[in-house]
């Protein structure tokens, strides 16, 4: 089925507005949107949620002509819900208590796979003809709409395992026949790694042997760790990247952001890892600049201010060490316990992503 | 051209044996033998030509059925020039003296390329119709005949960027024009790593996206540090390995070798690393078993326990945690200072081997 070319979009005054300069002269593009295919993302608690924002406003930032989709469970609060919507085009909560029964059975045993079935569930999203799922840590870099030129299931290398694909970034066709037999692969075999990407990597089992086309240039979910396992060939193509994927324990949300110099701090990033606190600094920039002002909308910073010190210049996430336990989570994002404070000129920030850019 | 079926090779009694036995009765198979291709490999020093040896030995003992090559430079004593002899079919000394003026220009410019343009070498063997090039710290597990089935350039993702292949394993055919073209690149584009990888992979730039069939399993060119960075991929596939590459600085011959237990011995060797281990003590045993008898036939033994201790049961590669410069190397060589020491029962040994093995 061909997609639809049912409307146009404004002109987006993100990331991108410079490209369509022309002098002083802005020109609106209409580009063609295709409403029956989205991006879909995922998130199981407010943390997570954080990510999400990022990514779904770094797609937006890029112009894409997809729906933004987010899959969220019952642990999402309330106050997390209102700003999804402001950036996604739907918020769909998913109840693993709708599965069937056999489901059910399978996660007495296997409580771990919740996750896991969670995240299938994108494979029931039939009002759409292809979809582009991707990790909420993930960010993107540039527009990447022709990622829905590709077909079912086309995913770039795992970089510990490059027989794998690394399940961060996927294109899938959603399917209620494809979803059930996932599903019933998940109860029967389990997961490899306990986790979706050996269930998704048992299921496509041909994808490292097939077709090369399924395999997505790996600058399309670049691991922030192989900066550091290949340099050479980071240096080499690592200014090509589309998607950066924060894998491992360290996610953005976890370091703590100066908003006066665009940088995050952290004792542990070296001169080393420039590279990689450039991706983090433009993941805050994004939460600074286009996520925060969702959360003012919402009017919880009076409130917040009243609490802390209104001098800080630090940007910072609650429960930033240690994950915390999704009631936890709920309980204190419902008492309004978030620590961004007020708002800063922008001026240096600006100036370092304009260099990111370039 | 179709490979010609000339020869054939008897029965090797090698590790492979068991599965040739009927009852007690070992039954002879004739197999073709393809003496117009050849598995390759490259020793630039006396250290690496152990490598070489045991990767030699480990691809008889699985009963290849092509020619087995090295190449060398003038930095490889006339000991271990004798030794290679024993186990390759060829020994080709590479001069980069007798290369095109360019070649001397550009090395005057980058000398770190000289190891680089002797691996290109590996296109000039024209007398082959194909090959099979593998790293001196790669060893060999099973048969692997059936990669000349593929064709240039196949070889396998790296794990650090696998959008690049790993330059320790691959398919390639030799031909003049193509090196001519490869010594053109290098001295034009250098390499992004420094090193072959680099250069061979901006030469084939299009193996990421280009033929599915140029890419050969991971499982043929299993980079031992993999074992740590997606373990529950290693525990699902990595009993079906077929050639371990111990990449990293940590290369077998920097261990020691405990030949009563059939161990290697290290401090740094935890019980995680379990597999990891398993595939240094097949290195040694077939270093122990097979390599150190050509030694001893050059009659280099006898001299050297009347300087060491006969007791111990310890085996070394002298030199063994700083690699030396080229010059020291040879020089003790060529003093036959080398730390092999008699021979032990290898009841444990062959039965640690078995249980691998099954």
């Amino acid at each position: 089925m061909r997609p639809g070319l049912n409307s146009v979009i404004p002109l987006c005054y993100g990331l991108c507005a410079k490209h369509e300069s022309l002098g002083e002269r802005v020109v609106a593009i209409h580009l063609p949107f295709f409403t029956d295919q989205a991006f879909v993302t995922l998130a199981t608690n407010d943390v997570y949620c954080q990510g999400a924002l990022v990514l779904g406003q770094s797609l937006k930032n890029h112009r894409i002509t997809r729906k933004l989709v987010i899959l969220i469970t019952s642990q999402v609060s309330s106050l997390l819900r209102d700003v999804l919507y402001k950036v996604f085009d739907e918020v769909i909560e998913v109840n693993l208590e709708d599965s069937a029964d056999y489901v059910h059975l399978a996660l007495l045993k296997r409580p771990e796979l919740g996750v896991t079935f969670t995240k299938l569930h994108c494979w029931t999203l039939t009002h759409y003809s292809k979809c582009v799922f991707m990790d909420a840590d993930t960010l993107v870099l540039c527009n990447i709409d022709e990622l829905f030129d590709r077909e079912e299931l086309s995913a770039a290398p795992d970089s510990g395992w490059p027989d794998c694909f690394n399940s961060g970034v996927f294109v899938f066709r959603p399917s209620l026949e494809t979803h059930s037999l996932l599903m019933q692969h998940a109860v029967k075999c389990g997961s490899f790694d306990g986790a979706d990407q050996g269930l998704l990597n048992s299921f496509f089992s041909n994808w490292a042997t097939s077709d090369i086309r399924k395999h997505l240039p790996f600058l399309y979910n670049l691991s922030s760790s192989t900066i550091y396992t290949y340099r050479p060939a980071f240096n080499k193509f690592g200014s090509d990247a589309k998607v950066v994927h924060f894998l491992g324990p360290a996610k953005p949300w976890h370091y703590k952001y100066n908003r006066q110099t665009g940088s995050v701090i952290s004792e542990s990033l070296t001169s080393e890892s420039q590279h990689h606190v450039s991706f983090l600094d433009l993941w805050w920039k994004i939460y600074d600049e286009s996520i925060v002002p969702f959360f003012d909308k919402l009017q919880h910073v009076a409130e917040l201010e009243s609490q802390e010190q209104t001098v800080s210049k630090l940007l910072s996430i609650q429960q930033k060490v240690k994950e915390p336990s999704a009631e936890d989570e709920r309980r204190k994002w419902e008492e309004g316990r978030v620590d961004y404070m007020g708002k800063d000129a922008f001026a240096r920030i600006q100036e370092k992503l304009d260099r990111f850019l370039q």
